[in-house]
């Protein structure tokens, strides 16, 4: 990984710092490191270890770090942080970094951090604080550049000159507003900077431009910025007035924890980090694992149903794990697919019937192949022709089901407003089970005795 | 999702247009739309619904439009647009984009459409062209900003006014260069903008500066770019000098690439989009099914090995398919986990231990909670208190190996070098049928007979 330390002079980790107790080291051991690396290493520490470092060195924790650390981790350390130097953190980041860290924080520390931070500070953290969760009201950057159209460049440029200060960090647009303070456009900075100071706002801007309500969930306004590239958005009240930005970094995290909720969610667990301990891996995993059992307690009783059949041909109870396994799998890719195709918003209901077309002609297909291999097997191995053809059918008749399981479960959930990826497995595979004894059991019954 | 739509003064589809034959309403249509929204649009149309939209309408395809499109639909499209149309559309558009499509051609088409463009952007593909698939040379955008660090805003303003039109579209830093071309820092246009014209860029510059490797993979760039929360970042070539830049727009696309390829490789699916056919869906699928097939064969042979027990006690048959089934799920819960960690790079070779034991004491605890309720259920059923016994020994038993496998699987894949989250579900589905049948079945024999 040559590269991803192309930044740093050398490759002295805080620890051995520590380990030395050389304040001085650890001090430039610190300036030398990006945040991102800082945040990493206390990231992969154990709990206990973790905690003594920042007691030992709690300058460890900027701003600029706690920003970049992983919320499980931010909320494992903010017990042992004391609230001055937890505001003192929060107001050198942009507001929509502190936010996330507040909302890390039980209730009385919270409101210890707000006390001891400047009213200002204050009053913006309560604004954000007031949004609901994951909407982007939480999540936007307060300030941001406007100009009115009538503007030049030229004024543009002298008006950011004067702010200074005020301005956001970082910023990649201005947004050109109309007399009711809404957006009509935008100028992209790098364009500004090579455009002639006397043309207008009004001639340079790009009119095509997507704002995002306050009151959007986190979701939707991630699919946006990926539809539309868009490396900053302008984000606009009910009335459609201009209140903050939302910039493509923040949305970059999003991205990447709504693919991590639907690839645990597929597999049934509810949440996860590297910093849980064994009992709350247990807790995250035993509620869908108990389902399971429930699910596969009544693929039992199907079995047990037919169990004088088992009894007398025991080449049944050898066979029928085969055509369950099969279906269980087949309907697993066919949900996964799905479930990946509506997260993408490339399902949609106007696609929907198509897809399900799709999926029941490739079930058809994958069962008939599978139905002759496996008859085949049965064959071969227990020399019984009606044997095999029981088998045969009860591979078609599973991947049928299978197959329409896989795409109408998670359309079903969508539609009832539910999220697809959550639990679908368990509707998709108990089917598949219960499908799968019951066609090759029943049929065995009929067929064979 | 009025939201989505907040760009658009009415909805007008294309396909409306086309329908009423209306020339001048299509071009409006055209206009007024976001390219996005007109790829979207095609995206949602079969294949030949599609065709037959591109046939009568070739002026659907700008290089906007091109660029926004997902890579199956458009290598679907691409045979049915002549070279110099091509050849217009990649000439609007950034190298990286232009380079994405030529790969999407037949060598026959490729060589056409190059052969149409104009001599510096085909150098210009050819450059990119020489780069393997998926590395940052292929991608990276040869255009970019840099400055000496010796020069002051205001010489960095005057040479990007000069430059003009041969700067990036767009572009977030200018990269500060030393006498060898190596970056060593950069400077945010924002902050350009801000800053006094007499100040040096050595006095501005940001020295913490990631550099990227054009024979990195994306995957890897990926990665730098969301731990650092990276706008863009300068591409260097072996000596380190300055060639290139990658921009975020073009990550987020990777990353939402790659981790499609987790959650479908998790499912063994090879790949799926929604313009596949029902035969290409089938054989995204069937390798994968067939695998199954010859493990699921392999689960079969343990309960034939032990068909005189279920012949005996034909419950074994009954209860048998609830401890495999609640093996594989737990394993797979752990699989995916770990899958997840590694990705996101939280799970390295530092991290491992704590993570394999983390999963061991949890595998032991669920093991225990779910085999007291599979022995209660067992007993209840068929008041046999040496079957409850049988099936508490095989639950723990099954969940131990579930929960090494889930964790030990795809580590050892990413250690010998393959991708964690290829195959690594069939081995551990493999592990948990077979430990679960062989255990619960053999310590029926040791018990029960």
């Amino acid at each position: 990984m040559s590269q991803s330390d192309s930044h740093l002079e050398e490759d002295t980790p805080i620890q051995d710092a520590l380990a030395m107790n050389d304040e001085v080291l650890l001090s430039e051991t610190l300036a030398r490191l990006h945040p991102a690396d800082v945040s990493d290493e206390l990231e992969q520490l154990s709990a206990a270890e973790r905690v003594n470092l920042i007691t030992r060195a709690p300058e460890l924790i900027s701003g600029d770090v706690l920003a970049e650390m992983e919320d499980d981790v931010v909320e494992d350390i903010l017990p042992f942080l004391d609230a001055d130097r937890i505001a003192d953190a929060l107001s050198e980041m942009d507001n929509d970094d502190a936010t996330q860290i507040l909302e890390e924080m039980e209730d009385a520390q919270r409101d210890e951090v707000l006390c001891a931070a400047t009213p200002e500070d204050r009053a913006s953290y309560e604004e954000s604080l007031a949004f609901d969760d994951e909407t982007i009201g939480r999540l936007m950057q307060r300030a941001f550049v406007a100009a009115p159209e009538f503007w030049t460049v030229g004024d543009a440029i002298t008006h950011m000159r004067e702010t200074g200060e005020d301005l956001p960090e970082l910023f990649f647009n201005v947004y050109v507003i109309d007399t009711a303070f809404k957006p009509i456009g935008y100028v992209p900075v790098s364009q500004l900077m090579r455009a002639q100071v006397d043309v207008r706002l009004s001639d340079l801007m790009i009119r095509k431009i997507v704002a995002i309500g306050q009151d959007v969930d986190q979701e939707e306004a991630a699919y946006q910025f990926e539809k539309y590239s868009l490396i900053s958005a302008p984000v606009v009240n009910a009335e459609g007035r201009l209140v903050g930005m939302m910039t493509v970094d923040d949305i970059i995290h999003i991205i990447q924890d709504e693919n991590k909720e639907d690839i645990l969610a597929l597999a049934g667990v509810t949440d996860a980090g590297l910093a849980d301990t064994a009992v709350e891996t247990v807790r995250a995993r035993a509620p869908w694992l108990f389902i399971n059992l429930l699910t596969a307690v009544l693929a039992s009783l199907v079995i047990a149903r037919f169990d004088y059949a088992i009894t007398e041909i025991v080449a049944l109870a050898v066979l029928m794990p085969i055509v369950a396994s099969m279906g269980g799998n087949a309907g697993t890719q066919a949900l996964t697919v799905a479930v990946r195709a509506l997260s993408e918003r490339e399902l949609t209901p106007q696609s929907a019937w198509r897809a399900i077309r799709r999926e029941t002609i490739a079930a058809a297909i994958i069962g008939l192949i599978f139905a002759v291999v496996l008859a085949l097997i049965a064959y071969i191995w227990f020399g019984d022709r009606e044997l095999a053809l029981v088998a045969f059918i009860a591979m078609i008749v599973n991947h049928l089901f299978a197959g329409l399981a896989g795409i109408a479960v998670p359309l079903g959930l969508k539609r009832a407003g539910a999220d697809p990826a959550v639990s679908s497995s368990v509707f998709v595979t108990t089917v598949t089970d219960v499908v799968g004894f019951f066609s090759f059991l029943g049929t065995a019954v009929i067929i064979l005795l």
